[in-house]
């Protein structure tokens, strides 16, 4: 199953503020949709007036078995009708990353970083989903979703803050912060 | 990048066997060919005189750093004039194995299987590429392609047998063993 996030002129989301947190930014679109499809073309044909991006919900990739049973338990779903306020932050990561090796990147990604201890406090205020994007040969290398009430913006602005000044984060060298609120 | 392996009536290849190791097989042809792309349409066409796997040479998923540095040293390139046999293995692994975390697997991977450090021996002889194929949506997991010359037809047999024989294969739910012969 392919999700495609597709800033344009409709969908379900209104663009808050497209910006870059790391190098080139995208395209500002007044709206943005959010699309699961079992078939795609790779890259999607370019246009003026839009832009895709598009990732695969996969399998984990660094969470141990206690740390997926915390977060399985902390974790809300997406979709919650309270939680009108979303971001979807694009990251890329650079060549150093990539040939590390898992280990290696995985004793950065939590026990340097402690990406997934230190996320934890923020569920399940904070619902989020992580697509892989690298393989589809796309600009980024995942594309993260999250979705929130308005009540916890500022909970969400720290976990953002908190992830940026990670080690882990060292090592992005694409990062772009489009936030979306819900159309009533 | 996309690689795409068709099996259908013509190609570099000339299939010598198509066999279902477990599970359903994949529709005899006569040739294959193996190519590359920027771009590409997923799932490709259904056709009835052709069927194309598709996959992406990514990165290292469960090596070490000491590992890697013997792999690297050992191993062989794709495309040698010698190497004029060659096999395609697509496996797709079950549920079980992806409801595992990631050292989970790594621990059935290598320090229960063995498969890196076995599979050493075997280098430069059989010359191995590893495509993934899961995050697209095919009906395989991965795509492993092996290369190596006639007189390495024994060694690669055993090398198939050991693989088979590990614990890692019992989450292995479909493989087809594809082997091919260059035409001259």
């Amino acid at each position: 199953m392919f999700t495609t996030f597709r800033g344009g002129q409709t969908g379900t989301w209104r663009v808050l503020s497209i910006a870059p947190a790391r190098g080139d930014t995208l395209p500002i679109m007044p709206a943005l949709s959010v699309t699961h499809a079992d078939s795609i073309a790779l890259p999607p044909a370019p246009s003026a007036h839009s832009w895709r991006l598009i990732g695969v919900a996969s399998h984990l990739r660094y969470t141990e078995r206690l740390e997926k049973i915390a977060l399985t338990k902390a974790q809300a779903g997406l979709g919650r009708a309270e939680a009108t306020r979303a971001a979807l932050i694009p990251i890329r990561k650079n060549n150093a990353w990539w040939l590390m090796t898992q280990n290696e990147r995985r004793r950065i990604f939590e026990d340097k970083s402690r990406h997934i201890a230190d996320s934890l406090k923020y569920l399940p205020a904070i619902a989020r989903q992580l697509y892989h994007s690298r393989d589809l040969g796309g600009p980024f290398d995942f594309l993260t979703w999250f979705e929130y009430a308005p009540e916890h913006a500022e909970v969400f602005e720290e976990l953002v803050a908190m992830l940026r000044e990670s080690e882990e984060w060292q090592f992005v060298e694409r990062e772009v912060d489009v936030r979306l609120a819900k159309e009533d």
